[in-house]
């Protein structure tokens, strides 16, 4: 409400320089909280920005990679560009792609499976890449996802970002939710081998109390990023550069798609400066706390399965026509996954105001929903054990389900 | 505020049925207000949706015009699409177009006059198109302006639309600012011709009381439009769409970059529930009547020339060293142009709280400042008036000026 309060529009430093400055702060704390590497702080030579989405951020990124690219190669050589992702990996790079105008046939998806547990491993991508590069094709970009959507899993940063340097690839580290979790040492692991990123975003309003829209997003080479970007007609030379050219100080416009932007840097601080480390430590871990103990109350229940096993605050299980039980109750609002052919509900605990009490809550809401569901269709308790016996073998009538629930901070969600 | 507080991210339509179906009815609405065709509003089978800003607009219609054009010409015929614009055209257009993947050297500015008011015209299109035709070459994006960024200039829509439609281009209608005055009968008549337009576009946060960020963009065409920008992943099919693949009712991600977005709709709804079509067109002409009365005043003296006549809110004049004496006054902010080689001031009255009052102590600032540069370089005002008289020679030393400020809503401007 402060940034919606001020109105200020720091497109450039000139037009706010307080918030211009205060945001290449933030993006610094931020980065060294989740324990990134110091060349990917302005403090290192990097340097950060805060963008509405990780979609921004992927189409702002994929535009520098391919720039950088077609600068050597030449800009008719953009049909043979390929971005390689998982078929975990989030559509929006896909989207982002396509964007950029990498032709569509160009994506990449490289299959995972649960021996990963759904990461996408170097050796795939190594394959991937060779095959392409004998067929004259060019790696552009890969991206390294820690903690995906679907159903939170870690790609191998290291050994994805070694892939990428072989063949001078752009890697990208799309920590959106999970790398929230990194500001805990007992997280910070999973960022291991960030130095060999191009680019790595998280975004503080998907598990950080800070409201939409905020995504942080660090690059190694503010100057082969903002190549990409920047744009210095007559109007927007002010007194933020210095005559030249070359801008004396930062002018954001040049780090993102629109010219236009939000003062997001203030609501980042305010979160900081409010909670501090440790409280946002203690924020993230009575969520994993809770996710855990969820975890182990499916586990617990024959009725249930867990499906992957849980890294952060996603828990994942299965028993079919849950969805539409819970959801129709109007108690809460889930939506579902599809993993190997099965569908699959999540649960995400990672609402500001989420207490142990709504994650109990909820699953004394599940089984009583999943009582009802199993009696409508008179299945004997038998038939249920069998039906659970049966899931791996990919029966039609076998469904899996994972549950989202963003407690408190979804719209639609009806508290339980 | 409001649209902070609730925190809604209406990205599929299940996410928040009442954001997403609201911001349809404020977006035929607007559209209805400022005049344009049945055909780009929801009602006449095309839409509307609110993004950031005229930068992603520019982004998703130029993704969309291209995608059109290499679905009949094949991916690898992107290197013979060209974008044209004019000198005065915002320069988010050459940003847009090269982010998505257009060749920089495709990028056609055309040059424009003080013969056409600085208005892009047909002929000088038909001359340039016509050339690149010739030359193998494929229009594919065309944008008219309807109150330039530097100078207000209007490009006449109708007759750009021709030329578009005469080679299948896509017609882009910036109307960013300028676009808010056409709710008033008096200025409609610069929107004439938006029905040729693939996509019209106006910002409600310029000059239509609604805080940042609002765009409004509407499209002839919705499926052209979003087949350039959906995706459909597993976890993002839910109650919104009918399970066909087709959604049932409006997912907005769909129509912009990213998935996440603001609740936009609700700041455009207060507005125009709080304000009215009568009270809005009151505001706009009141702006317009101080800076009609501004440009008198600046007419009257001697030691200032306007320069550009005004057409909505922006006037210009000038006069050297004027933007620095009155920048360092701290009592107002102000930003510059160059046209035809010469440095301009620029004032254009735009602010929610803005009264004639200001517009007369601004002017008494920008005499009094003027008399102490020009005391300062010992000019003697016979010297004046000969500085004056050759300032369409364009010699070195003559700098032109014209103002922006944007009393009362930017960061920076301290109240004079």
């Amino acid at each position: 409400m402060l940034s919606v309060g001020l109105n200020v529009v720091p497109f450039v430093w000139a037009a706010s320089p307080a918030a211009a400055e205060l945001e290449t702060i933030v993006v610094d704390w931020m980065g060294k909280l989740i324990g990134l590497p110091h060349l990917l702080l302005f403090s290192g030579g990097g340097g950060g920005v805060l963008q509405g989405s990780t979609c921004e951020a992927v189409v702002c990124t994929l535009a520098a990679a391919r720039d950088r690219a077609l600068a050597k190669l030449g800009h008719e050589n953009i049909m043979k560009l390929v971005v390689y992702a998982s078929d975990q990996t989030h559509v929006t790079f896909q989207k982002g792609a396509r964007l950029v105008g990498i032709p569509p046939s160009n994506f990449r998806v490289i299959q995972t499976s649960a021996s990963s547990g759904y990461g996408l491993t170097a050796d795939a991508i190594r394959a991937a890449v060779d095959r392409e590069v004998a067929n004259g094709l060019v790696p552009l970009y890969l991206c390294a996802t820690v903690g995906t959507t679907g159903l939170g899993a870690v790609d191998p940063v290291r050994g994805l970002g070694e892939e990428a340097q072989r063949h001078g690839m752009w890697l990208h580290v799309d920590a959106a939710y999970a790398g929230s979790a990194a500001i805990c040492p007992e997280f910070e692991g999973y960022l291991d081998g960030a130095e060999l990123a191009d680019s790595v975003s998280m975004n503080p309003h998907k598990w950080f109390l800070t409201n939409m829209d905020c995504c942080c997003l660090w690059v190694a080479s503010p100057a082969t990023f903002t190549a990409a970007l920047s744009t210095d007609p007559e109007y927007l030379k002010n007194v933020g550069t210095n005559g030249t050219g070359k801008p004396a100080a930062i002018d954001y416009k040049d780090w993102q798609i629109s010219l236009t932007r939000r003062f997001r840097a203030i609501k980042l601080w305010v979160v900081l400066r409010r909670y501090g480390a440790i409280g946002l430590r203690g924020y993230i871990r009575r969520h994993v706390a809770a996710a855990k103990r969820f975890e182990r109350m499916v586990a617990e229940d024959e009725r249930f399965e867990v499906v992957v096993p849980r890294k952060f605050l996603l828990v994942c299980f299965r028993l079919r026509e849950l969805l539409a039980a819970v959801n129709s109750s109007g108690r809460a609002f889930i939506t579902h996954f599809v993993v190997d052919g099965k569908f699959v509900i999540r649960l995400a605990v990672a609402g500001a105001m989420t207490e142990m009490q709504h994650v109990m809550d909820v699953w004394a809401l599940l089984q009583g929903k999943a009582e009802e569901v199993l009696r409508r269709h008179q299945l004997s308790r038998a038939l249920i054990v069998q039906l659970r016996g049966t899931a791996r073998l990919h029966v039609h009538a076998d469904i899996i389900l994972f549950i989202i629930l963003v407690l408190g901070i979804n719209s639609t969600f009806v508290p339980v």
